[in-house]
C-alpha cells in the first residue's frame, strides 16, 4: 500500500443521512478537493455499501468504519478484509466506541489486515486500552473519550492529558505505530492542540459530516497541517 | 416496491471468496440469465461492500445478507437500510444463524424495512422460532435447521416435518408471510420436495456459491419451478 | 413446580448496592412479610451471585434475572438452568432489557426452563415483540417500554394502550401465558391501573429496592390485589 | 487481599454437571484438602450461582468464571464485582475463551477488580493478544490456545512455543503480572512442562471437574509443584 503520510486527518460519514450513497460521494469529493488543496493527507470512511462507490470516485484513501474478523468461506453478514480490498479500500477502522470488538477479534483483524495490505486504525478510549492497542500492532491507534464524541467539546482542549498521556504510553512499547485522537475535534485549532500534545492525526465526524458547508469545515481544519 | 412473486428463489452469496467483488457481479448475472431464461424470480444477497456493485449490474432485485436496526446519525460501522436504499437493495436478510440478531432488533429492523419499502426475510432456526419470527410480520420467514446449513443434505429430504410443520404453525397466525426454506439445499429435486411440503420458495448458498458452473446448478434449481 | 397464583408481583433487586448480598436477604424478607400478611404472590429476582443465600432464606419463589441457553459443559462464566436448579430457584427472567438476548437463544432457554420445571418471563419492549414470545409459550411475558424503565413514570398511566393492546393481540395466539407489565410503576395506583387493564401482574425494580423503607412500599404496591 | 503464592493452579469447574451445585462444594473441598496436604495454592472457580455455598464452605480462594464492568445500579442480570465480594470471592477469571470479552470491558473489569481487592485472571488466546492483555495491568493472565481447550492435548507438549514466547514477551511491557498457561493441561507431566517453560501456574478444567476421582488427578496436578 502507499504510504499515508502524517499528520493524516480521517473523516468518518458514519450514518449520517447527509453523507449516506450519492451524498458520500460528494463527500469524499469534497476531502478530496480540500487534501489536494493543502496537500494534507485526508481518508473518508463512508458506511459499507458505499465503500465501492466512493472508491470508484475519489483518489484519496477510502477506509472502512469496520471489519470483522475471519477467512472468506460462511459468515453471512460479515464484512471481510477481502470484500474491503475488492471495493478499493485501503484500510479499515477497528472498535469503535459505537462497534466495539473483542478483544480476540481485534487482534485477528489487525493480523489480516496487515495480510491483505489494509490499514488498520484501532480506536480506544483511553490510555491503558490504547497501551493494549498500540501491543498488537495496527498501523494506527485513535484514542477518543467516548463521552466526548460527537459533544462539539474537543479532546485536545477538554482532557489534553489523554492525548499526551496516551503518546507517551503507547511509545514505551511501540515506536512506529501512529497516533491519533477523536471526539469533539471541530476546527483548525482544535488540531493544532493535538499535534502539538503529540497525536500525529485527528479522527473525526459530526463537524464535518453534519455540515452544510463540509469543504470550509475541512479548509479550517487542515489549513494549520498545510506544508 | 415491485412484487416478487413467489415461488422464488434466494441465493445467498456469503463471504465466499468464488462470490467477492467482480466475481458477485459475475454470479449475480448468473442469477439473472436463469432467471429470465426459465422465468422464475430468483433473488441474489452479495456481502454489504458489494451491494452497490452488483445492484447496478443486475435487474433481479439484490438483497443485503444483514441490517442493523437504528436511525441515521451516529452508529458507526452499522449497515441502516437507508444506506441499502441508497445502494439499490430491494431488501434484506434478518438474523441468519451465522449474523444472530436480538428478538427486540428483528422487530425493529422488520419494522424500518416496512417504512423503506425493503423486503426482509427472517431466518429461523426451529418452528416455534418461525412462528414468533412471522408474528412480527416481516416478508417472509426462512426456516433453516442450523445443523443442514452448509452440510449437503437437503432440509426437504432429512428433515420434512420441520418444513411442513413451519407451515401449518405459521399460517395459524400469519395468512401471508412468505414462507421458505433453506439448508443443504443443492439441486432441483430438494427444491421440489421443499414446495410440495408447502414451502414457496427456497434459500440458499454455497450449491451455487461454491460451485465452478453455478449457471448449470441453478438451471436445476429452478427447473422445476419454471412456468 | 408449585403453581405461582395471579396476581403476581415481582421484584427485580438489579444490582442496587441496597439489594447486593445480606441486603439482598433482608430485601427478599421484607417481600416475604408483605407477600405472607397480604396474601399477594411475591417473587424476587435477587443477582446471580446471591441466588443460593436468597432462596434458602426465603420460602417465596426466587428467580434469576437471566439464564443462558444450553446444556451443562464447557461455556465458562454462562448461568445455565441446571445451576438455578440446584441453588432453589423457582424461574427466571429472560430478555430483560438491560440484557437483552438473540431470538434463538429465547427460545431455547424457554424450552429448558419448560424441562427444568423453572418459570420463564420473557421481557419485551412493545405489542409486537410481546406476542412474538408469546409465541414460544414461555410462562410469562412482561412488556415494558424500555424509556419508563426507571423513569418513576408508570406504563400504566403514560402507556395504557401497551398493556391493553398487549393483552388483546397476545391472547389471539396464546390462551395460557401470564401476562405482566412493567416500567415505571411506583405505588398500588400504578398496580390498580395496570390490572384494569388486563395485566395479571407487575414487575418492578427501584420502586422498591432503592427506597429506605422496602416493606412499606411493597404494602402499598400490593394493597389493592390482596384477597 | 492475602497474597495468592504462585506457583498456583486454578480449577475451572465450567458447567460440568459434576461440578455444579452441592457437588461443586464437594469439589472445592477436594481442592482444598489437596492444596494443604501438597502446600500448593489451588484456587477453585464455580459458576456464579454456586460462588456462595462454595467460598462459605471452603478456605481456599475461590474466584468466579466472569465478572461485567459497570457500577451497581441498573444492570439486570449483569455479575458485578460487589457481588462477588458479598459472595466471598476472591477474585474472577476475565474474558474465557467461552466467554470472550470486549477490549474496552475487560478494561474497566481490570481496574474496578483492582478497586474492589479482587484478583483478576485475563484469558488470551495467543502472544500478542496477551501481550495487549498484560499491558491494562490485570493481577494475571492465561494463555489458552482454544484448539487445545478440552482436548486433553496439552498446551506445554503440544505448543511450547507458546507459553515461553507469552512469558519473553510480556515481560518486555509488564514485570509484575503473574503468566499462567491452560488448554488440555491434564497431570503433572504438563504443570512441570509448564513451569520449565517459564508459567507461573496452570488453569484447567476437564481433567479435575470431569473426572471420577478428582483428589487424585490434583494429587497428581500439584504434585511436582510441592515444597
Amino acid at each position: 500500500m502507499d504510504n499515508i503520510e502524517t499528520p493524516v486527518v480521517i473523516i468518518n460519514l458514519k450514518t449520517y443521512s447527509q453523507a449516506t450513497g450519492e451524498k458520500a460521494v460528494l463527500m469524499a469529493q469534497a476531502c478530496e478537493r480540500v487534501s489536494n488543496e493543502y496537500d494534507v493527507p485526508i481518508v473518508v470512511a463512508p458506511q459499507m455499501p458505499d465503500l465501492y462507490r466512493v472508491a470508484k470516485a475519489v483518489e484519496i484513501p477510502v477506509f472502512s468504519q469496520h471489519m470483522d474478523p475471519g477467512e472468506p468461506g460462511r459468515f453471512t453478514g460479515h464484512v471481510l478484509g477481502e470484500a474491503l480490498v475488492e471495493s478499493g479500500c485501503a484500510g479499515t477502522l477497528l472498535n469503535h466506541s459505537e462497534h466495539r470488538m473483542q478483544l480476540a477479534d481485534i487482534e485477528e483483524a489487525i493480523q489480516i489486515a496487515h495480510k491483505l495490505h489494509l490499514y488498520s486504525v484501532v480506536c480506544t478510549n483511553n490510555i491503558q486500552v490504547s497501551v493494549a492497542a498500540a501491543c498488537m500492532r495496527p498501523w494506527s491507534v485513535a484514542v477518543e473519550p467516548p463521552e466526548l464524541i460527537g459533544s462539539g467539546i474537543s479532546v485536545s482542549q477538554a482532557q489534553p492529558e489523554i492525548i499526551s498521556g496516551t503518546v507517551k504510553k503507547i511509545r514505551a512499547v511501540n515506536k512506529d505505530v501512529v497516533i491519533l485522537c477523536g471526539a469533539g475535534i471541530s476546527n483548525g485549532e482544535d488540531v493544532t492542540s493535538a499535534i502539538k500534545l503529540g497525536a500525529q492525526g485527528v479522527l473525526l465526524a459530526s463537524a464535518v459530516a453534519k455540515s452544510p458547508k463540509p469543504e470550509s469545515v475541512l479548509a479550517d481544519l487542515v489549513g494549520p497541517l498545510s506544508k
